[in-house]
């Protein structure tokens, strides 16, 4: 069986937002009161990665400070090859608080060995020393280059500056946005707003990820027992509710099983996935512990991340298009997850989609060597315009139907759309977001061996 | 624990073809005495696909015929999602004997539900009636566009026209390798002769296979435990050893856990994958139980199969490269073949393959999400040019060796070349067959939604 946080059933959240409105703001880490932030260039994704759109004078270093110590939560890659910052992070997430992150793009600090581990602390000391706190509540995250040690020199120069240019401003959240990108086309920012015991309440976050992507975090980094895992994405949450630390675990966990675990751009899971949140209690509200104050949290911030969730997947490396895959009907959850994945990681499947292909054939043969139990003569496939209940259907029980192959193709046309499969065997259901396999994700990744600084490890 | 009939050691053939030598001769399913064939072309591939460079009058329909019964055995996909044909020679097989093999390019007849089956089973009444044999003993093989009714008209003529064909030629044997071709760009053949009981004994082959490739199969079609399953591809092998059922079956068993079960183009598992060997005895040796006899003709057939398995990974879609991933000192078998499946399946290693990168931060990251037992700190990881001993460290002991950039692009620049993994924590070892992941593999699988006939499903 997979573990619980890995699954979870799709509607989940649905039902508990049109519980809980709230409304969209503008900004992201800094809209929540009492945090601060920074971004600065320091000349690591230069000496890191060469390609793509960062190339030259873009951030690569950014802070967010919380003016009071907040409680902290941590979801983390499950590989076991695992970068230095993610075992630092880790370690201290145990003690549940936290004033700050240090982050940085260009060099992931992964494959490092001691020297990598001792300049992750010392990212965290450096920081501590520059604003009068302690190492052991600062994070660290990077994400870049695999198997080059940390340029120490620039990456001081940064925190010195960057602990400069500290504030509330929306450009500044902005700022570390555009401070963790590597080959991501574009900063990805959500906030939210809500009320709590009469007062508003903000979560705002950001993420970044666009290759090496399908992350299977755990609050350890310890591995579940029989996950078929297999993204660097990063993702800092802030947020001005007060949230003990258990609630916050715990409202974590729930946000990233539907939202950052259930998301593919190619079935990579990196060494350096993950997602942070703080919670400093500014807004002034009772300190949420559980019941329907911890719904309404837990709501709103699975919002927050499956927003930043499907953004990675929209901005996915060489990404056409962004499919939505639905099962349901599978014997139970984990049957689900599984016939799910196979489908939005098959290679045949994803160049078909890239193609406009309403090809139903691929879909059955993925479904059928997954771990799910499969009855070929019971399954459904229908597509539908990205979110719509309107499905069309190409496939019912195990037989083509009548449906026009140029209906089809118009949905699948879309920049977005929906795949349904039913099994028909049973309730469990699940979705995962993933995207087409195209020729620019390998010519993206094929790197130019004539400029190694283009070559990951 | 995965079955033994898909993990075995990697040295064992090497060390039993030493014991046992054999020649390679021209030729390949009738090679061996009392086999006729032929091929014809029966419009099946213009109806089933249109794609390729198999467009116009190529032949796509094959016969193999034993002059007198010969004893069978088969592995097949452990897709759930089966083709007719598959559940037609699953059942046949028991029974042990068989006389013909009919196949198809251009129609799978996968997804093809009741018709499908009588489809296969009516291609089998026609062989039969037309050649005067019964039915039971008459095996038949689809490979070609899932989802579509056989073209049954085109098929009684081609199987009218290529029963007057039947000869003993290495021609008509070329034949039948041409007529299974799909999306392959060039025939697939062996065939081997080695001295038994004083007299030559001769095994031939033919295969095709080009996309959809990671074939799990088993003797019965039926699903190992816990296995991570993931090829159309099709294989047929005669000789003219007699060999009874029983030490058949296990020899070819152990043939395909070494060759066919050992590669992977796309990771897509098909719907069709069968490999059929027929043995007629008319070598006129005696027949094989056991022992030394069995240990000789057991060399042979994998030598057979290996050679056709690894002429599918060379000639499959949009390949550029052929890299033997080979894993040693993993925990066990089972943990050798998932670190070594991880890295061959890896989107992100596949195309840093194709752009000639000696990239290992990405084998380190697919290693730690497989399913293997990897410590980090322990890992080996070298290139060689195909064959060689010559090993060219990148990693030792999780860290980056001296060797220089260029040194390691030389070998990767190579049409072929091992990479060699050594986690140093145990004994298990595992070999995959893999290549790269190019930007034509995704241009030929996109299809052409202008013309459905090129799409599956």
């Amino acid at each position: 069986m997979t573990s619980s946080f890995l699954i979870s059933g799709p509607n989940t959240n649905y039902f508990l937002l049109m519980k809980h409105p709230f409304k969209t703001i503008p900004g992201s880490v800094t809209a929540p009161q009492g945090f601060l932030a920074s971004g600065v260039f320091c000349d690591i994704k230069r000496l890191g990665t060469g390609k793509g759109s960062n190339k030259g004078k873009k951030r690569d270093l950014g802070l967010i400070v919380s003016e009071t110590p907040a409680s902290v939560a941590g979801m983390f890659t499950t590989n076991q090859v695992c970068a230095a910052p993610v075992k630092v992070c880790a370690e201290r997430i145990k003690k549940g608080i936290a004033r700050a992150v240090v982050v940085n793009s260009g060099n992931a600090n992964a494959c490092t060995g001691k020297k990598g581990l001792s300049d992750a602390k010392a990212m965290t000391a450096l920081l501590a020393k520059s604003l009068k706190l302690s190492a052991a509540e600062i994070f660290v995250a990077s994400t870049g280059r695999i198997g080059v040690t940390m340029p120490m020199e620039n990456i001081a120069r940064g925190i010195a500056e960057a602990s400069t240019l500290l504030n509330h401003s929306e450009e500044n959240g902005h700022h570390v946005a555009e401070a963790i990108m590597t080959s991501d086309t574009r900063p990805k920012e959500v906030a939210v707003e809500f009320m709590m015991d009469g007062k508003p309440v903000r979560i705002g976050g950001t993420c970044k990820g666009a290759g090496m992507i399908q992350p299977g975090m755990s609050p350890t980094g310890a591995r579940p027992a029989s996950v078929p895992l297999h993204a660097t994405m990063l993702c800092f949450v802030t947020t001005d509710a007060a949230v003990e630390k258990k609630a916050l675990d715990k409202a974590l966990l729930q946000a990233v099983a539907l939202s950052f675990n259930r998301i593919t751009v190619d079935g990579d899971m990196s060494t350096n996935d993950t997602v942070l949140v703080l919670a400093n209690g500014k807004s002034g509200t009772k300190t949420i512990r559980n019941g329907s104050a911890l719904e309404k949290f837990q709501a709103a911030l699975t919002h927050v991340c499956l927003e930043l969730a499907k953004m990675i997947v929209r901005d996915g490396e060489g990404v056409s298009r962004f499919v939505t895959v639905r099962v349901d009907g599978a014997r139970n959850a984990s049957d689900a997850d599984a016939a799910a994945r196979a489908v939005a990681n098959s290679s045949l499947v994803k160049t078909s989609w890239f193609g406009g292909d309403p090809n139903w054939g691929r879909i059955l043969d993925a479904i059928g060597y997954s771990a799910a139990t499969v009855v070929e003569e019971k399954v459904d496939v229908a597509y539908s315009p990205s979110g719509s209940k309107k499905l069309l259907y190409s496939l019912k029980r195990g037989q083509p139907t009548s449906a026009s192959f140029k209906s089809l193709c118009e949905v699948v046309a879309q920049k977005e759309f929906d795949l349904h499969i039913n099994l028909n065997i049973g309730k469990g259901s699940a979705v995962i977001y993933s995207c087409d396999l195209t020729e620019d994700y390998v010519d993206f990744n094929k790197g130019d061996v004539t400029d190694p600084s283009t070559l990951g490890g």
